[in-house]
């Protein structure tokens, strides 16, 4: 993860989640609850996945978790750029 | 991965995929395309985190990718809820 520093380093911190069992230790410039956050909505995943697919080993499950939430980024950023399109061609319009 | 069925059931592809080294069949309404796709962006983030972090076994390194990818996913998200913001703004400015 990262952030922009401007005239300092942001701080980083330690945080230590538990994901699906397991124990995770994030360093980064985010908050803790933005971290704990994140690892709340993998775990959420990892259940819910696995709910459906029970025979699936750890590593698989992590794996297709992976895919899941790339599909759902792809998704929404399709939907992002048709609205930035929007925005743009409504800033167009106001100039004609 | 899920799509919308209007009249009839949209048809299921099956898609054999490698990511890291590892088969897997994905089931579902998207094109193979898509799908191959988002296997190759999930593969990309592996080898990424894994060059920064070489000791993770397979299993942290997945979940540690998909940690990072609803990362991403909550950055678009909030970024997309501005640009919503901006363009109800415009509309609403345009009515008035």
């Amino acid at each position: 993860m990262g952030a922009k520093a401007l005239s300092q380093q942001p701080q980083k911190t330690k945080t230590t989640v538990d994901i699906y069992g397991q124990q995770y230790s994030i360093v980064g410039s985010e908050s803790t609850s933005h971290i704990r956050l994140v690892a709340s909505i993998v775990d959420d995943k990892m259940s819910d996945i696995n709910s459906k697919n029970p025979y699936l080993d750890i590593n698989k499950l992590a794996v297709l978790t992976a895919v899941n939430i790339v599909h759902d980024y792809l998704k929404l950023k399709d939907e992002h750029e048709k609205l930035e399109m929007q925005l743009t061609q409504r800033i167009q319009n106001e100039k004609d």
